[in-house]
């Protein structure tokens, strides 16, 4: 599988299976995913926690630790596709409806090379 | 755009531009969006603080909550896949590979209708 | 050390001592505190990601995992204590003037048995 | 109140009524409050999402700023004590006892100016 050639529905089918095969829809309400989402991210935050923002970035060049990050960025998405299985929601169209909000929040002419949240703009 | 049709790297691709205009990948180190990304999972998590698992299915029903859970959602899986874009990782096969894992650490004769963690089972 | 006997400045004390002692205050500012309370917290969380709220009552009753729980739980309040230790904040105070701004915002009358946020009361 | 002055449990007694006035508590399972802490502690993290640690230390001489983060650190340790009423766990000890812990894992000599993790040093 790869990012080019996969859709997203795909992911959902293999991850909707795992969940299936193991019986584990009971445990997986969208109160509960909502907590394994957040504690999957504290890990892959885990790892960044005493780097400065440039180090971070070399750091990923460290093949372990690259790959540790891997595993946690994977788990998060996981988690969150399984929250659109359990509540029907189509992940794509999510994305491009909130883009298209961003998009209003943040206008090129004022956002351009600036951090500040759209409130402060 | 909807999950049937829609290749992950399609999304990597929009999510890349909408930064790219904004001059804004100066901000997106691992290190920050890492955080971004815990930041968008305790927002969708705090819509189901004090709701019991069971609630949570059915707050899902009640379209104001589920318009703005879908936005929590979409917000968490773009800071994702632009931590995927300034990292070069490649999403669908990350997951891939990680199932894999989870698949060994969680074999379905065990983990049948078990939520315990796999060092438990 | 007990809670009856301890003040908050005598903990603020041995925790700002630890870490001056490691030279760990250049790690220590607010932004790498605020990630290190929030992974702290995911970790405290993760014991109870598919219990029911009942549950992780009983939970709390076997030792093994009450141990565990009462040292993530250290190690949030031990990080916040740092936070305020590196911001010259005044933990008591703070706690003070939010518990009667949350008076204001949750009235008895109103707030009575109901877990809705203020905005919704 | 103040931190010089202010024993622990004067706080948890007043966390407690404030909750009890209220009839929270049925809400506050162990569960529930591990989630309320960890969607406080994002709240506080979010101020500080991209801006570079140096500059997170400025950040809190601007008043505004320091008076919102003030109320975001009140709020993570008054869920932290409550969740330390409803669970009958001892703050004092408890940190007490995880600094002994962290002194061992961390011994002075090998984490003198080094954020590496114990298992790493």
């Amino acid at each position: 599988m790869n990012d080019a050639e996969t859709c997203l529905q795909e992911i959902k089918d293999r991850v909707l299976a795992f969940a299936k095969a193991r019986e584990w829809e009971q445990f997986h309400s969208p109160k509960n995913l909502s907590m394994a989402i957040s504690a999957e991210a504290a890990e892959l935050m885990e790892h960044f926690l005493w780097q400065s923002p440039e180090q971070s970035h070399q750091d990923m060049q460290q093949a372990p630790l690259r790959a540790k990050v891997e595993e946690e960025l994977a788990d998060i998405i996981i988690y969150a596709i399984e929250f659109a299985n359990m509540t029907g929601l189509d992940i794509s169209g999510s994305i491009e409806s909130k883009m298209k909000l961003n998009g209003q929040k943040y206008p090129v002419e004022k956002a351009k090379g600036n951090s500040a949240k759209y409130t402060e703009l």
